[in-house]
């Protein structure tokens, strides 16, 4: 979770732009919004797009007229700006400067992102105001993102960097994968299978088997696909007896 | 550039949420957006979102009826979720992924990315067509992403990923950070210029000297740091010097 980690929207023109930011900070945890200067603020055209889950961030909303003041309890504030060259200051991507943000926090600190408004970005001012200014990689065909998008990826960044274990998905716990000997194994029940049922030529066996030798050590089997590979073989083989049998 | 690497949008609601996709799709780069059976598709209402630069992905989209049909020139397919648990698919996130996306692509296959309806995501029956399963790491209080967000999560780990060379932002080179004898110089003229304007105790500038010691060592000053510092310190010393002529 990223308490202490704010966002700061300059003079955003779109209240459901300021929703859709309230949905991504729900989505990777963020201490608040604050709004400087908004245009057209308008809570019920921004909770829409907050969903009902995120609607208590755009309730409390804090609000001010300018940046400076609205940076006043921050230990430090990271600007973000499209690319554009021939800046003064060092520029960051969100990748570099999350760890740092995190550890700024995770020390006490009160940090703000600040972005700004969909059309023009931030003003030269307001970026002088930052103690560090960020950019999010992108093709040089576009390099403005949507403001929502914009904060998605930094606080996707800074919630990756937060977290202290991995991030591990539920699922089923994968199988190990099978060893050299079971390997041999299973070549071996292939190769008896595929002579029975007439696909392998049985005077040079071993050379047809190549392609599939290098087919299951590209894929390297886990033990729970060579158990459902070798109950296979085995039905094949059983199949074959019965109509060998028949025939007989 | 993300050629052959596509978005496959499901059942998507909002011809809105198409527009932002393409913009997303534009700033990370991605081949083509799919739609499977979008439910009010309506180019007019996409456009606006899409930023003119973006407008021509909306003007080549391609329609499928199902997702089968549209999966069919791919070599491999992700499906993207929001964390249910449950699954018995093993669950990839977007950054585990991304280099064997890129390696798939670099090797010559053409990559689908397939991401579900507003509401409800993919079903099973579509989650089974993937080949790969992904989740976007997001905090418990809401694990369901905007559409265009999560697109943009997705093609920004694989833009990050199928960079040859790390993004660099332009900014001025960075000076080197100073060495121990230029660390002694400015620690000495620091001590002097204080001792001059009586600000530390001359009997024991050590002892005072300590802390700012610590600061400087914290900050690792760079070389034009460096020279800012013994600047002040050289004028400041002037300053003092004029000042006692005068009393004198």
């Amino acid at each position: 979770m990223l308490e202490n980690i704010d966002v700061i929207l300059c003079r955003p023109k779109f209240p459901e732009n300021i929703g859709s930011v309230a949905r991504a900070c729900l989505n990777m945890g963020c201490g608040q919004i604050v709004l400087v200067a908004p245009l057209n603020w308008d809570l019920d055209k921004a909770l829409p797009l907050a969903t009902h889950h995120a609607g208590h961030l755009l309730k409390s909303v804090r609000i001010h007229q300018t940046l400076a003041e609205a940076l006043a309890p921050y230990s430090f504030s990271y600007g973000t700006t499209a690319r554009t060259g021939g800046w003064r200051q060092a520029i960051q991507t969100p990748e570099e400067a999350a760890p740092r943000i995190v550890e700024q926090r995770n020390a006490g600190g009160r940090i703000a992102i600040v972005f700004g408004p969909e059309d023009k970005g931030l003003t030269n001012g307001e970026t002088d105001l930052c103690n560090q200014l960020l950019t999010i990689p992108t093709t040089d065909n576009l390099t403005s993102l949507n403001l929502s998008q914009a904060v998605m990826v930094m606080l996707y960044e800074c919630f990756k960097k937060s977290l202290t274990k991995p991030f591990k998905v539920a699922g089923a716990p994968k199988d190990r994968y099978i060893n050299n000997e079971e390997r041999e194994v299973l070549f071996n029940q292939l190769r008896e299978t595929l002579i029975e049922i007439d696909f392998l030529n049985k005077d040079n066996p071993e050379y047809f088997m190549l392609p599939l030798k290098r087919f299951f050590n590209r894929i390297n089997p886990r033990l729970n696909e060579y158990n459902l590979l070798m109950g296979l073989c085995r039905q094949m083989r059983r199949i074959v007896a019965v109509a060998k049998d028949r025939k007989a």
